[in-house]
């Protein structure tokens, strides 16, 4: 057992065959992210969010989630990342992260209870959605001159399964990579859910001061969605790269903010779905 | 183009081909779930929850959330379930569900703040998971007859197919289902979320007055995971069996509450991680 597997006793059935053995399954914990303004530690310190993670990489995954909401930004001044409380009793994992930003840092609380999908003109609807990322200061990627060979996308499941340690074992995990022009896996991150795995990958880039990340593109190992897109949109990364398939509202948000959606990307081959001439 | 896909262009590239071609996607809209009683119905609707879902089965999905959530339960009186506000210009469907309570039934908005996954005991782990859905009055199933055949078990994915018909022409939808002891499918749901695709099974169940529905299983497409089995339990289903890996709360859930797990249900054969009594 590691921190993000743990072993099961599971009985396999195969026809009139049941046989005993072990299986290793991936860890699922929630996770509390907390938000402070730093003169105010402690007592003030407000949760943001639970979310269901597997355990690692807790404080990119809180960092990733602040960054893509919009609540920090690059130039937001981070005085402490902290894990209080008491570890969890079967993991030994904390299971809280608390973010304490500058003293002068304004923190907008309320921006947390506002929704990206809904508009006060119209109402509730994908176009709807589209507007408040705009109006949440989504810049258009369009300008972004970064391009990747298509022999080098064509590559990329195979390199990410050299990273994917966990979901080797378990099956249970989802991947996100960055990756750059020339193939390489800049970094890698896994989780049960597949937007924590962004989170984590965002958070890390975040921390290595690699925001916006102009020159990389995004690697899931799952389907596209809005919540992916949008992820990829506000760390500035103009293209993302699904194994599965896309949704209508990921594929209206590439067109619309001039990034570049690929989809299928299977045995060599796959779809482009917006932003073609990014693709060369 | 139907209501839950839409014809994109695509660009697909095979090595050196590059062929244009029209691809079908999942539709991809958020969905504002609104509640409020009767008495004060419109101006004291309050908006619950906004998810992004695949259009279709809207008024199910709103119910099944609710339901899961528990603010409402097989005794609450409802007075209407109605589609406010203008349809949405692109797919021509409206995003809104407002579900309208009796006069009489109090609403717990409260509860809605409220998180399954923490307790003021002893913090935030996967065990205070457990507790809070006991104190929240999840009942065990431990004593839930009903029995399912190893057959019964490893044709499910066969019958599924047959049932999954905008997965077939998009590959971008999670499809969940209930059956029956003969292996019967008693209704498919499919959505780009596959919480929402148990939520809209839920609010089906629920429509039919079929909950607690102890004399089914529930199948999906992807994984197990903690969510999809406190819906499960919550909807007093007492055995689920997904086509993917399940997570290790997703395990423990099961064997705390005397549910049935299954996973990696593919090819006629089958892993069994909790609750092996009910597979004979």
């Amino acid at each position: 057992m590691s921190a993000n597997s743990l072993a099961v006793d599971v009985s396999r059935i195969e026809g009139d065959r049941a046989t005993s053995k072990q299986d290793e399954v991936a860890v699922e914990e929630p996770l509390e992210i907390q938000l402070c303004s730093a003169q105010a530690a402690g007592a003030a310190a407000r949760s943001v969010s639970i979310t269901m993670r597997t355990p690692g990489d807790d404080e990119e995954l809180a960092l990733g989630f602040l960054f893509s909401e919009g609540i920090i930004t690059t130039r937001t001044r981070i005085a402490a990342v902290t894990r209080p409380g008491e570890p969890d009793p079967v993991t030994g994992q904390r299971n809280v992260v608390r973010v304490e930003l500058g003293p002068d840092e304004p923190i907008d609380f309320a921006r947390l209870e506002r929704h990206f999908y809904t508009t006060s003109s119209c109402g509730v609807c994908g176009k709807a959605s589209l507007d408040a990322l705009r109006v949440a200061g989504a810049q258009s990627l369009a300008e972004c001159a970064t391009r990747f060979s298509r022999e080098v996308i064509a590559g990329l499941p195979d390199r990410l399964r050299e990273h994917q340690r966990v979901f080797a074992k378990t099956g249970g995990l989802h991947a996100a990579a960055v990756f750059g022009p020339d193939g390489e896996i800049v970094l890698v991150r896994e989780d049960v859910g597949r937007h924590n795995a962004v989170d984590k990958v965002v958070g890390a880039l975040l921390r290595q001061e690699r925001l916006p990340a102009h020159g990389l593109g995004l690697l899931v190992s799952g389907r596209a969605s809005f919540e992916l897109m949008q992820k990829a949109l506000v760390a500035g990364i103009p293209l993302l790269a699904a194994v599965g398939a896309p949704s209508s509202l990921a594929v209206e948000l590439a067109r619309e903010f001039g990034m570049t959606l690929i989809g299928f990307l299977r045995r060599g081959t796959f779809n482009v779905y917006a932003g073609g001439e990014r693709v060369v």
